[in-house]
């Protein structure tokens, strides 16, 4: 059976199961029961039911039709997972096209039915579809999980071993930092604190685990009062270690399923939390007496504010990343042509590399390697039946990173494999441009990603070309790659929270890019991180350091297109990535890198 | 009797008065009936009290204080002007400085009271104080003008003769512009609609007039239902012609003091108006079964957005401002250290070559003609005690424009008199940089000024100064020079209204500067069409026109600072002012032209 013909199955096996409960809209998301961004493969209905495997996208199924929303990372990648399965591609944030929100208003009949899973949806937008379901007088059914059901062969839910983040590592108690929870609680006059993000229930307990894919986290809830913090996670994940660190940290363990019981038992009369990151059934099961404070997290921010010895850590994670990406840089130079390298082959290589290095634990995401055309889906991820043989031209695009004990690391390199066209040298360099340019800004405190966005997309707008994503995120320590309230971006998206004031110690990544369809994807990506420049009668100044140590391919830069600034910039971080990486490199591989960053 | 003593007597005199009535709080603000920016002298009542003449501030008496709260540009001024005078400079914005709210608040006393003339206080601050004196259960006197009681030889109300803006110059009948602020009520459901702001009737009504200085608008207010017009304007302002041609366009006159009477009795259940615009008195004599829609008034975006002979009209008036400013930079440079002159005399001789250009109507604001360190106060304005007489070394920075028929321009230049010290020089390279940056700009539609600020704060930034000022202004039509929604500027200021998404024939001033407190004070000011650049599968790329046509001085310019592109920029604009401006000068000034213009 092909997979569009399994992919019509699947959707007829829901609609059956929609049709008896009288639905005629059932949405699947892409969600676990903690908003995360990526979500064990237990979670992955919406992939199961459609076959399009990209991280971002949410299904809804009619009694006539199958639609995917999915978002401009995606489009490409979706187009050709959904061609011939029946499933329709809505690209969001396209002109014409409906929100979802918009398409179940219009497609909601009179005595129908809408649903989903309420534990795969946050409480604010969920919260608009039972407004939806109100306003037309129809069916609003949350409480079961359809997807599930006629999921065969379900994979099991997940529970790897928790193990804990020493505070030699994690650089502040938890302790400490739950006194600073609290202490916001009480600003807030909040009795009780629900936590559902499983980011920050890891950074707040300073445990790690291996729930999601190279996202080391523990599927759990946390429930904080003045006087206890529950912690609610499945027994099997806990290892005597880290049940001795519970104890001694006085975090009461509870079984992961009892959340929605308990907290209906809460004796609390206000409870922070955040709908936006909170599932629907959570909130279905507080006492009624209970009222909601919405807010941000008080861990979003603080998490996202690395304290010194997280900086310290970090900047040692990337000097051992970027040696292991400098070696396969070196090697993938020097043997193309020369031996059959293909884009997996090449990841696997590189991802070799890494777990070479002191302290590696994991990749902090799938490695995107992605030659020519397949570089122009922005999140392209190779699978044995894509995966191109490298030939001596064009570009190879590896967005990568990994976890150490230290920090956690996201770089990507555009390598010029052989002869370029005019055009693809032109626009590395605009690149080149972009990504040097933001990082050499400086700016006043009260600064947002979107004052300084244009700085990146200037040189790429110049020429009539828009990238269309943010052109950077916050980076998780030894979390998820991608986190808040950081990030580079012209336009205010709210559900994002990535528009928030630069804050000295915050990570952002910086990855502008070209992404021409058919042809080709280029883009590089290095860290930076946020400090503190001088202090006068005019603010307090900011800038950054960059703490990416990798060359940027010299091969492909054409230096008559860069002002004398721009050399300069990209001059001094050449000498700063080899006088960085050197050390730890080979002879050959030290001559290499010596002419691969010299002056231009 | 000095200065300082007139001021000490009106604050005792309005003491006296506030006692009178109980009051322990009385507000003063710079406004008059339309919070207009600028005000008539007849509603100077704050200068009068406190002898401070900038455009901006608020005083705030107390039985045993009396402030004035006023922002960044005025700081040195204000410093300057209330010495002596018992007045307390509270500098808004500043680390610690209370806002007026938090000082009403902290000195309000229980059995006292709070008042202001509700004329002069916009509904949305108004109601603010309201809820405070609510809360604090005071005395709340908004019906009496205690300020106007207090002073002696009050100037008259003003009533300047009315003129009608022929349809040739407006681009847009009022009729046309009617039935589009008509469907714009129709689709918030609005049966009638209070326009209370001067520039925005003069606007829709394609009448022009004189009751400010500088900014041709008609004291009135507007009240718009589905079948009728009502102009509020005093008998007197009205000529016979215009008359006649309010009659044509069936728009009903009545007397301007009627207005809160007869909205009173409006047969109107939901009314169209925007508080932050209206007064509160406005608002107190609706009816009480009246609905407010507080939203922005339509006309403020329609008449930011120029149409195409509104645009071909201001390139020509700024041609003929390039000439007079061009004209008098050669005088300027020709005769400095051969004869006396002083910043008046300076500034009194480019009023006569703007005089000389066709169709010259009045300066658009009050020069500003401010030698070496007078101009490190922003909106510095010469006075015959401050008059400076100029020097054959440093800076004089003129900030001018002019209404013509055809439009409004709005230009600062700044000339090297002499000698210059290598930081002044540097100084300006950044300002001049900072400014052809922005001016270049390409980007996707939908930004808005905070997003493009930093192309002309950067290289200031980047020296760690900063202006504390938005870099640029929407420029009114034969109207008020500074309006929304269009603006630069890096924060969101939620009253100031500027941070509009940037639209096809908008006009927007661009004009970064360096202020050295005691030395001197540099500012380069261009004025910008939005227009549309490609569009293409990225969306609808924008960029900017450059409409003012006069030389940046060379004479500071360090062409080694600026990189090629900075160069070229300059270059261009350099070629531009010369083609457009030369055949309008004299042999020599246009040989001067062609040196001033040279390629660097």
């Amino acid at each position: 059976m092909g997979k569009s013909e399994s992919v019509k199955e699947r959707i007829s096996a829901l609609r059956a199961e929609m049709e008896k409960r009288g639905l005629d809209i059932y949405i699947v998301p892409t969600s676990d029961y903690h908003e995360s961004e990526y979500v064990g493969d237990y979670f992955k209905a919406r992939k199961y039911l459609t076959g399009f495997t990209g991280s971002a996208g949410i299904a809804v199924v009619t009694p006539e039709e199958a639609g995917l929303w999915t978002d401009g990372r995606y489009f490409i990648q979706a187009e050709a997972q959904l061609a011939g399965s029946g499933v329709t591609l809505y690209k969001s944030g396209e002109e014409g096209v409906p929100t979802i929100e918009e398409f179940v208003e219009k497609k909601l009949k009179e005595q129908g039915g809408l649903g989903f899973d309420g534990r795969v949806m946050n409480a604010a937008q969920a919260e608009k579809y039972a407004r939806i379901a109100e306003k037309k007088q129809v069916k609003f059914h949350v409480t079961e999980d359809l997807a599930g059901i006629v999921w065969e062969d379900r994979p099991d839910f997940p529970a790897h071993p928790v193990w804990v983040l020493p505070e030699e590592y994690a650089g502040e108690s938890t302790a400490d930092k739950l006194a600073r929870v609290r202490e916001k609680m009480e600003k807030e006059k909040a009795d009780a604190h629900i936590l559902t993000s499983l980011y920050d229930i890891a950074w707040l307990l300073n445990i790690r685990g291996g729930d999601i894919d190279c996202v080391p986290v523990v599927l759990s809830f946390l429930v904080i009062t003045k006087d206890e913090c529950r912690f609610y996670v499945s027994e099997k994940a806990l290892t005597e270690e880290s049940r001795e660190y519970l104890r001694k940290e006085r975090i009461t363990v509870r079984p992961y399923e009892a959340v929605y019981e308990e907290i209906g038992a809460l004796q609390a009369e206000n409870i922070l939390l955040c709908k936006p990151l909170t599932n629907y059934r959570i909130i279905k099961s507080l006492s009624p007496q209970a009222k909601v404070i919405d807010k941000e997290n008080p861990t979003e921010h603080m998490k996202a504010v690395k304290n010194p010895v997280e900086i310290e850590n970090t900047r040692k994670a990337h000097v051992k990343d970027g040696v292991a990406v400098t070696k396969f840089l070196y090697w993938l130079k020097n043997n193309i042509g020369k031996q059959k390298i293909t884009e997996i082959s090449a990841s696997d290589y590189l991802e070799q590399l890494r777990r070479e290095q002191e302290n590696f634990l994991d990749l902090s995401f799938t490695t995107i390697s992605a030659y020519g055309p397949n570089a122009a889906m922005m999140h392209y991820s190779a699978t044995p039946e894509t995966d191109a043989e490298l030939e001596t031209k064009g570009f190879l695009l590896v967005d990568s990173g990994g976890h150490y004990l230290e920090g956690t690391t996201d770089i990507t390199r555009t390598v010029a494999l052989g002869e370029l066209s005019e055009e693809e040298k032109q626009h590395f360099t605009a690149v080149c441009r972009a990504n040097l340019n933001l990082a050499d800004a400086k700016f006043l405190y009260g600064c947002r990603g979107l004052n300084l966005d244009i700085l990146a997309r200037g040189p790429l707008w110049d020429l009539g070309i828009d990238y269309k994503c943010g052109t950077g995120h916050g980076v998780g320590h030894i979390l998820n790659v991608h986190e808040g309230p950081n990030g580079f971006r012209w336009k205010l998206v709210m559900e994002r929270n990535d528009s928030g004031i630069l804050e000295e110690g915050m990570i952002t990544t910086d990855e502008p890019g070209v992404y021409i369809e058919g042809k080709y994807g280029i883009r590089t990506e290095n860290e930076l991180i946020c400090r503190k420049a001088e202090k006068n009668e005019y603010g307090q100044f900011m800038e950054f350091e960059n703490i990416t140590y990798v060359p940027i391919d010299l091969d492909a830069v054409l230096p008559e297109e860069m002002s004398r600034t721009e050399r300069r910039r990209l001059n001094e971080y050449h000498k700063m990535v080899y006088d960085t990486v050197s050390p730890y490199l080979t002879e050959e591989e030290r001559d290499w890198l010596k002419e691969y960053t010299r002056k231009i």
